[in-house]
């Protein structure tokens, strides 16, 4: 490996900008990404490995002693280090701040000390900080004396001499402004602050709400512990949106594309035995009707169809239903309405469908029996499932119980019960 | 409506922050919606209008006429004017850009040129520019003229005589600098310029990358055309993400989540129509094999096991694939890896759940033969779902259909087909 073969490789991934060459690890397979990884300076890696997705970052991590994560450790903002630190066993997290110096070290235990889901566990401890009395010409000397700004300021924060939040100071009014004003006099104190306690998905809102590129938090006594910048916020919302999509297949938002076999058959399996649970209760509803089935054979081939489009329809109102929930547009105000109007969608797709496979269930067998049992199962399954795909989330969210993850098991459940059930149990009536 | 009954809302409605306010109206059924917006000043409805999905915005755009629109849109930034204007018949768009005074008509009609779903369809033309060769004196003093600088203004644009890019200098940098310095001495030029035409998805993975609060977009000929600014690549960002969500359920990312019942019933109506076709085709093959089920009507009773496992096993490896497609994690040189680890997955996760089926069908039915069949049919439909789920999307995506939205029928048709033909047609060859 230190020969000069790999040399131009090892060139390239220490000169890409790091965010290129994280990307370019988790598209990779295991093999050759341990591989690259070989390749890359000490130095850089804490740079890359803050880009990398949970699972790829685990990896790495664990590979790497106390003494090589306090190395990488030094390139790295506190939230960042943070968020790393988060995945690593307790021991080797003091045994990183124990090196580290006490003002760092200070800085990242302040994060650590909240929740990882809430507005402390994403700030970061980088603000600067004015008071309101001074004036702009002093503020302006005072920013001079820095080398740099943090990324992403785009305003100083005003805060009282005991470190109360007051207001801000947009960068931008500071440069169309006449020096010689106090701060008091241009600050702007329509941006309240963020409590250190809120869910970052309620961070989130807000900053999609009211276009903030960063923002303060505050702790319970308003005073400024830090502030969230729209880079992590962007991560929040990637991140929830993936977890909607890929709960409803069982699998988790930090789902490593490349994960090799041993990692990815056993969390597919544990989803699948899920599955299976509610494929056999379907099949003892079948079982039920036997003897129906045994008489009349075409109810076997019709069967799935009333079943399916049950699952179909069901999952049209589950997904509009956890989406508006997500949205926030959900409450117990209109969700009523909401019920109503996804019970009448179900009621009408119902009967229009319905007449056609009686139709068509007619025509294929011969028997117009058969087109009046699956058009009334149909309309009653359709029905069922716009109830059940409306309720169930909202009831799960009540019980906290993640609908993205159970809903669709939960719901699938049900379709397939109501289908079998209302279609071979008409059945039995009609032609016991 | 103008008695004073209402009054304490329309003072409501009229000061809230304009975000607030179209969050409650997308949160509200159509009744109480129309109502609310028939309380809000023209004034203020064109701030509220712009924070609306396009569904909803449109709904209100419809009922008003050129001159309304027109009254709106002088509240609005040029590019917000645009996505709305993108929503309007041409008619209304050439009697609201008539009205316009010459300059904003040319900055609308500047980013209308573009594609909606491009850079130049998404950028804004509020940039500030200097020259690379004056000072930051001259540039700070250029600034205080102005009453204040546009939003999300992190850095000024640095281009030549002739309008071509040549970087950029972050407000940051101003600030901690020394005034009698020359712009080109400061500026960065490591930011490369977007192009008009880049897609928006791109954009999206650029900001994202490099965490930028606002990027410069240029023409063919590198000549600056405008910024595009975070807060609409967070709109992107949070649209593809509905988008996969809402396309697995035949739904739109611009679904509004209170659309009426005449609205949301034929848009669902069709997506259950096109899983009819696919459910229909299952009852052909099921079909086919009649007499083996009026033989032993045990199958009718397993059947759905076999097909429902690898439905979920296939979703799994679609959802997967779909996503990293969209991360933009695979390749070419990697797909073949991809395929084989979710043949493999399947294939052990097939052998697993089949040992499992087989015991618990031979024990139900007393018969070891149709233990046999099952966990035969169950490895052979779980491999089919790997393969299916990982090349459909590829294909697809070759073909430039939307695997998010056609991949799942498409998948399910291929699951149910051959799990019924397996386990069947299996049971044929043993029972017959």
């Amino acid at each position: 490996l230190s020969s000069g073969e790999f040399l131009p490789i090892r060139r390239m991934l220490n000169s890409l900008p790091p965010a290129d060459v994280a990307h370019l690890l988790e598209s990779t397979p295991p093999k050759i990404r341990a591989f690259l990884w070989q390749l890359i300076d000490l130095e850089t890696e804490g740079d890359i490995i803050q880009y990398l997705n949970d699972e790829v970052q685990a990896q790495f991590l664990r590979e790497m002693d106390a003494e090589e994560v306090a190395a990488i450790a030094e390139n790295l903002e506190a939230d960042d280090l943070v968020d790393i630190l988060q995945q690593l066993p307790d021991r080797v997290i003091q045994e990183v701040l124990s090196s580290m110096d006490h003002q760092d070290r200070q800085r990242v235990e302040h994060i650590l000390a909240y929740d990882e889901d809430t507005a402390g566990g994403l700030m970061n401890t980088d603000t600067i900080t004015v008071r309101p009395n001074i004036t702009l010409d002093v503020a302006l000397r005072y920013l001079r004396r820095h080398e740099n700004l943090p990324e992403m300021t785009d305003h100083l924060i005003v805060v009282s001499r005991s470190d109360e939040y007051i207001g801000v100071l947009p960068l931008r009014r500071i440069l169309v402004s006449d020096p010689s004003v106090t701060i008091r006099e241009v600050m702007s104190t329509d941006l309240e602050a963020i409590p250190a306690s809120m869910p970052d998905t309620e961070v989130a809102k807000l900053f999609e709400r009211h276009d903030w590129v960063s923002a303060p938090v505050v702790d319970d006594e308003g005073r400024l512990v830090g502030r969230i910048t729209i880079d992590d916020v962007v991560d929040v919302i990637r991140e929830n949106a993936d977890h909607s999509l890929l709960s409803m297949a069982g699998l988790d938002e930090d789902e490593d594309t490349f994960a090799p076999v041993i990692k990815a058959a056993p969390r597919r399996a544990m989803w699948l035995g899920i599955n299976l649970i509610t494929a056999f209760i379907a099949s003892a509803v079948i079982n039920i009707f036997e003897g129906t089935i045994d008489k009349v054979v075409a109810l076997a081939v019709l069967m799935p169809i009333v079943a399916s489009m049950g699952g179909v329809a069901g999952t049209q109102t589950l997904t509009v239903v956890i989406r508006g929930m997500a949205l926030g547009h959900i409450s117990k105000d209109n969700s009523r309405w909401l019920i109503n109007r996804e019970v009448m969608v179900g009621a009408i797709n119902g009967l229009i469908w319905a007449a056609v496979v009686a139709v068509a269930a007619t025509l294929w067998f011969d028997d117009r029996t058969i087109g009046v049992i699956i058009a009334a199962a149909m309309v009653i399954n359709l029905i069922t499932a716009a109830l059940a795909g409306a309720l169930l989330p909202m009831i799960m969210d009540k019980l906290k119980i993640d609908p993205a993850l159970a809903g669709g098991v939960a719901l699938t459940t049900v379709t397939d019960v109501i289908g079998f059930m209302s279609f071979l149990g008409l059945a039995t009536y009609f032609y016991a």
